[in-house]
């Protein structure tokens, strides 16, 4: 059985979750917390002391993007990771936007919020003003970040943006990523995460 | 001809430039400097105003990583980019560490230190203490990143760690990475920067 360290709030965490439910693979969640991430015991699973880690047998992977990457390479090859050298490299962009930008913008911004860590506000505001434009544009003109179909790109992008109210991000002003947030949630299987807004029907 | 749009001291830019280098092909440098990312033209280029950017016929493609990627994917499938999901998802996740840590760790102190950016200097000194010891620890006991060859890990992560003396950072602790570098820097076709040490003669 698939074991998922993690926690419910953790946006990186649902990354991965969302991928398993898409997938229809079972898995089991081992709740870990941030004093449990300073154990020893967790320290020996992963150098970096960050959530998820994924272990299935003798398999261990951190970071959310490289577990999404095993994922789709494993169980959706193509259609989840890019069927051309351009839909490859496309889905690379995004996967980066989702590790740096999104990270330690809009992420970042969540953790003072609702967790009272102590970020540098001020970079942290300028990376969210410079990456939200940039995918409410892109998303104006495409249902999906890549191509017509869900790809990793758009599971490893999407919960942090769709958690911005909790990050005080009024997304007013970028309609095209709350529709494509409500989108991903509609999808068969999607898993309810808290803060992630219960889609408006329509 | 493929056109890479940066400029000769920017880490980025050399990912790119050691890719194109090592797969033999031909290339021409549009000098983007600072004043040059700010003007409208090089915006219709790219919507976040960053080196480098690479065009060829009518593909544009920004993001060093997602650059990489592309070339992985098109001119050594497999070798380059991963052979098994396993291996891909370890070179996603070298990626990550490139777009994030060792960008807002590494790369951002010598942006401060060249260039006279503006960082936030303790959450820059913070990432750059948690990633130094992880990736020195990995390549303690493995010449590559990612197997046993070259692949776009490699490429992505060394050039801002090979050019940490330039960001004031002693690697004296970390001699794998000194040694991974000059592993890089000795490679058939490896173009020289300015900044990444000579390879010491062995």
């Amino acid at each position: 059985m698939i074991q998922l360290y993690g926690t419910p709030r953790s946006g990186n965490t649902h990354k991965v979750r969302m991928a398993l439910a898409f997938l229809d693979l079972p898995w089991d969640e081992q709740l870990t917390d941030a004093a449990a991430r300073q154990s020893d015991a967790f320290a020996a699973i992963t150098p970096m002391r960050q959530i998820p880690v994924y272990v299935e047998a003798d398999r261990k992977l951190r970071d959310s993007q490289a577990i999404l990457t095993y994922l789709a390479a494993r169980h959706r090859p193509g259609d989840w990771d890019g069927h051309t050298p351009g839909e490859r490299s496309e889905i690379a962009l995004w996967l980066s936007h989702a590790a740096n930008e999104i990270a330690n913008g809009p992420a970042t911004l969540r953790l003072a919020r609702q967790f009272g860590a102590v970020i540098a506000e001020a970079q942290a505001q300028a990376v969210t003003a410079r990456i939200l434009p940039v995918i409410d544009a892109h998303l104006s003109d495409h249902r999906w970040l890549v191509g017509d179909r869900l790809t990793i790109a758009d599971l490893a992008a999407s919960p942090y943006l769709a958690l911005a109210g909790e990050a005080d991000i009024d997304l007013a002003r970028w309609p095209a990523i709350g529709e494509w947030t409500d989108r991903i949630a509609a999808l068969p299987g999607f898993p309810a995460m808290p803060g992630w807004p219960a889609q408006t029907a329509s």
